[in-house]
């Protein structure tokens, strides 16, 4: 491959990055937003996500040009077909934050239905996951993404335990229900999350390793 | 291109459509096992999982293959990106009835909380928005593809109000909660099942016209 070709890749993963970087900082300042509850952070994250829109298409815009001036093979195929896989990713995550973001509006107008422990620290861990996620991406590092992906089932737990915490507050008081149910799907879009930098991390494996991780119970038949 | 990436692009596509047929197929065993309250249907949809996530797998070989055989350029490139990003749509699809059913095995397990209506139709809606895009998608036929954009809001539509309907039923019983928190996931996983067809329906007028219509508001400005 021509040096251009490095050049122009170097530059789409930093984009990349930054895509992802401005996705994370949308979850992150709804969850700050709701712990603080403070309803002007939100305006910011509506303005991220015209930035995520924009470096989606951009990205699949580079994409598209790469492959057609320098038509790829092996390795280099393989990275630039996974950049296209994580953009997709990286703007659900900026799908999530958006949702989160809407039952987070409804909850900073209503008094609080109880001090945020097990949310926060759900956000936190998926933020991590996701900076892990993207420094795997751009270090190529493999050790790291399995880090990622182990710590999908710390999320999972976390979503199983604040998922039954939150019934409880619904079946004591039915004016806690509208309230818990917005902390439920904020709760699910925080799973999400995670899981969108867990197959971001996969898609690494796969490229560096050349290890499909993505569906892992159909190759140990 | 020569008639041979012509031919393994026909067989491609099939593949595609065979996976999102098989997709379909699952959320509307889940649905249809929820409203005759048989579980017995559940054990085809896990079975139909493994159908879709081996399919993925091979649709991305295959994608990778292609690329680096036959290097693509213009409206050729812009398909086979198609089909690798639709490929993760319909695998979501897949993963998204995974969660109808983890809901539903609950359900069936329990006393009936109401006649389901709305819920059926809402699955209804969203497998012919699902089946008018992989036909779309098949056929090209952007006309078709912008009637299933159309169809979403109708979704969204029956989505709220199924929300607000199941909110009455938690407030009015605590007895009702863990049920109508169970139809309110179910109901958010068919609204984002019509999100991916809606992907699926935008792709295709992305690679055949040339417009981006993912963002729409982007361009209005």
């Amino acid at each position: 491959m021509p040096k251009k070709f490095d050049d122009e890749l170097t530059q789409l993963k930093k984009k990349l990055v930054t895509m992802g970087d401005t996705a994370q900082k949308m979850f992150e300042t709804v969850m700050r937003s709701l712990v603080e509850r403070d309803a002007s952070l939100m305006d910011e994250v509506a303005a991220s996500e015209e930035v995520v829109d924009r470096h989606q298409i951009e990205i699949d815009e580079d994409v598209s040009r790469l492959m057609a001036i320098y038509g790829p093979v092996a390795l280099d195929l393989r990275f630039v077909l996974m950049v296209a896989r994580i953009n997709t990713d990286l703007e659900r995550i900026g799908d999530q934050a958006m949702n989160m973001r809407e039952h987070a509006e409804l909850l900073v107008r209503e008094p609080e239905l109880k001090k945020l422990v097990d949310l926060p620290r759900m956000a936190e861990t998926a933020a991590n996951m996701l900076q892990g996620a993207l420094t795997a991406f751009n270090t190529e590092d493999t050790e790291l993404a399995r880090n990622v992906i182990k710590n999908d089932g710390v999320v999972d737990a976390l979503y199983d335990q604040i998922f039954r915490e939150l019934l409880t507050y619904m079946i004591a008081d039915p004016k806690n229900i509208a309230r818990a149910v917005a902390l439920l799907f904020i709760s699910r879009s925080l799973e999400r999350i995670a899981d969108h930098a867990t197959n971001v991390a996969e898609e690494v494996i796969y490229v560096v390793k050349g290890v499909d991780v993505r569906h892992e119970y159909l190759q140990e038949e």
